[in-house]
């Protein structure tokens, strides 16, 4: 592994909310995370298929692991906003979102994420995301609290 | 409680990903639903702070129960789409999201949610969302698998 | 010209906003749709570029008739939302949106639109959209007011 | 006038395409502006309607002079991003969108819009946006090109 994927192991080896809702770092590489989820009755809506809002989770994730990976050494990230459109029902046997860095910047960068739902051998779209996220300068995972852009 | 909150606290509580948050409705009017969630290391992002997706998770289901209340009698409710902008740092003592109708419609609700975080007496303003809601007609809670409005 | 690319074609023709930023149709494929703009005096915001607005519109523009593509015959097409990241400031010879379809329902549409600034041979994204599109069952050229979705 | 309503006004007058499309800047205040359009043929889409993008554009501009109106001191301001839902249909005398400042910060200011339709003494929402800005430092009026956040 080079420096930045150790980072962005640890950072998301670091969250809770990954951990709880069982998500699984499948992938890094400069510009793109892969994050996988698997469906189970913890994450579900009222009609028992995953929640809009644990793709999100997931999304969002892939979105601000792969902004970093294109960051400044040593910064960290924070979401400025996204925006998903969820296209398909959300039933898979498994589902994998993919951010990807479309243009990375000091202070932004704008990313796009997939989710792809897997049933045997066929692979659709799920969702689509676009999102802004903000680089924290220096700050790095021993830093004080970094403030949000908006602060 | 009236039929729609009835259903609306039914409907809540048979998501499993709200209980996995430790989300609790807090509040039902026409128009209108309040959910609170409390930090908590499994809420988390990198920093200890509550996860952005966890925050949006509780938007989307507050947003999507508040289009609920003006549906037609027996429809369920689907989010086609929404965008949150994160404006400061999630940290509070509790977190109160609500979720407005702005437009209902026949096919489409329109919806605004706030996330508030209170510490102690002071409130302030976490994230904003707008979200569209489809109105599964008919589909109820004994229906069957109800398809995405673009399938 | 297919049937298809007549209607869409015509409908452009009938677009009075279109003529009055100067866009021009330059694709119409089952699915895509591509509109080209040249930066004029007319076009800008404060600083003399090419004003987000009018970017917008042209990406708007495409998305809708990307959908009308592949919408069943007869059917109009009205957005119901969208989202724009501006990535890089609107300075080129030309700009040439493209909308494309990523899932075409039979209420509503989701679709992606880059706008690309060609100068000289360097071609480089200047804002991305995704927007949501919904087909008016029906309606057609020669129908009457279709009613919003949420109406 | 203030200095700031000034500049605002200043600025607006000299966007091309708010001239071009027969906006009308009718309120400064800190933290809100509003603006005026009237429908015209020159401004329709296929239907007959004011175009969605016509309705974004001068959103857009509300928001942009509602950020600069509490930006710091020869701030400009651009468009990072905005979403917009459409909600009922662009009928109406006349059309005023209020840009409102929901979180302003250093760096990015957050920004809400309503666009209204006027028909008569009927005042109906027609639009909302939520449009997140960046503040372009100690650039004004008089500056080089200023770069955007993700450059």
């Amino acid at each position: 592994m080079t420096d930045t994927q150790e980072i962005v192991a640890e950072s998301f080896g670091s969250q809770g909310l990954m951990k709880t809702l069982g998500a699984e770092l499948t992938g890094i590489d400069r510009g793109e995370v892969r994050i996988a989820l698997l469906p189970r009755a913890e994450l579900t809506q009222q009609d028992g298929y995953v929640h809009a809002g644990a793709l999100t989770a997931v999304m969002d994730t892939a979105c601000g692991f792969a902004a970093m990976t294109v960051a400044p050494p040593g910064s960290n990230v924070l979401s400025v906003e996204f925006k998903v459109n969820f296209i398909r029902l959300a039933v898979a046997d498994r589902f994998v979102a993919t951010g990807k860095v479309i243009k990375a910047g000091k202070t932004l960068t704008v990313c796009q994420a997939e989710m792809v739902g897997e049933r045997g051998s066929e692979r659709t779209t799920i969702a689509i995301m676009q999102a802004t996220i903000f680089n924290v300068p220096g700050a790095g995972k021993s830093s004080g609290r970094p403030g949000r852009p908006s602060e």
